[in-house]
């Protein structure tokens, strides 16, 4: 299970008050509790900054790659910023998202084309959401074929298939499911992810339904989350149900995070 | 989800002393507790009463009956002690098991046949304990078509592909849940059913590995458990994993039990 750390992201206020305040210590323990706790990227987000966003990206790069010898998520649509955060970012780079959305697409697809980036493709479309699995299957098709074509090495592509909350449909839940399983099938090599806390939303106890979630998401093929990883309940249950999957040999890494203590919560 | 509630079962210490007592009350309590919290049929098992357990058996069902108003899971293999088990039951009882082995065949089919009992059908033979999804699945293809050819209604059948010790082998908690997939799949109409907790065996945090391995066979199809009701957080996870599934319209249920404060713990 690949983990991209969603903690800094400057629509949490702590977050955006210690980037208005280039607080870099505060940034840089996020960065680190991530890491510790099993985060394999780091995102980073400044989208709320409009006007100043490239700047505090870049700078975001900076103090997280000092605090750790990780990659980041760049996680912004707008190609000013990704090439500032680009320009301070060393190793290689997670961007978060292309889609087939037009306006989206064609910023991307230049600044990803024969890279080793890893690159995230949202299951979105101008014709709006998918509500579908055969619908997310479809966009994911096309993105999938247009990346590599055009260099992208299928286990380089992570396909978001857009979780959408339960509250407004009952099979919003199954429907996306579905999707994870029929992507991981058709494309092989090619992985998928996503955050997993919209399916909860406009309801209560989210946190039981946002880990319940996940177990699923994990039996049906899931290899990737952008997460919390903080949140030791969760994580718990993503390595059980890694284990239960058979995606743990002689369950070593089941017992590894138990030895560490990371299912006393 | 059909729950059969476990726990009066005279291996466990406190029910075999009570037994012996005949502590009415005790056993009342167990049922009564169980009930509450939701099952919808509670087992009874004296089976480490060799010599006695016919008697015993019809004794803690009339115990029960006359605290709750549920049917029992008569769960024995001897012949003699189902029958007094019938004779003092009221309503209609589930069996808990038929399976291809030829002893426990020879003493279930006339049990049953024409009856419209609802009848555990174990995966097991005189072969052994089958391993893989496809050796569950040829067994469950038997015992269906030779209960249904004996006068069986399919909605009465609960198959239970038996759950095995991931600790064993890596591979059983993915077999297990191909299984439940491909049965519920195959055999419209027909149930699933099982103990969870055999998945845990000889690993660490067994609750965890039990409430994990229970949403995802949910997510498979699973529609019965024979388990421990009172286990709030196991049966918050199965509430939500039933919601996120699709299969609780308009999430009643889940909001149901969250006002009931059943995710509480």
């Amino acid at each position: 299970m690949l983990i991209v750390g969603e903690l800094i992201n400057a629509s949490r206020k702590l977050v955006q008050t210690a980037i208005k305040e280039a607080d870099s210590a505060y940034i840089q323990q996020v960065a680190t509790g991530q890491f510790t706790a099993g985060a394999h990227y780091i995102d980073v987000n400044a989208g709320v900054f409009v006007e100043e966003e490239a700047r505090y990206l870049k700078w975001l790069i900076t103090q997280v790659q000092q605090a750790v010898d990780a990659p980041c998520c760049i996680d912004s649509p707008d190609p000013r910023a990704i090439e500032a955060a680009l320009s301070a970012h060393k190793g290689i780079p997670m961007l978060n998202s292309i889609s087939l959305e037009k306006d989206r697409y064609d910023v991307f697809l230049p600044l990803v084309a024969g890279t080793d980036f890893k690159v995230v493709a949202l299951c979105m479309s101008d014709e709006g959401m998918p509500e579908t699995a055969a619908a997310r299957l479809n966009i994911a098709d096309k993105l999938i074929n247009e990346l590599v074509k055009n260099g992208i090495a299928p286990a380089n592509i992570y396909v978001d298939p857009l979780v959408q909350p339960l509250s407004t449909s009952d099979t919003y839940g199954r429907e996306f499911l579905q999707a994870i399983e029929a992507i991981m099938t058709a494309y092989p090599g090619v992985h998928t992810i996503c955050g997993l806390s919209n399916i909860s939303y406009g309801l209560p106890e989210r946190k039981l339904l946002n880990r319940t979630f996940g177990i699923m998401a994990v039996d049906r093929g899931l290899d990737g989350m952008i997460t919390n990883p903080l949140d030791k309940e969760f994580m718990a249950g993503i390595i059980a149900a890694e284990a239960l999957r058979g995606k743990d040999e002689y369950c070593r890494k089941y017992l590894s995070a138990y030895r560490r203590k990371k299912f006393e919560f």
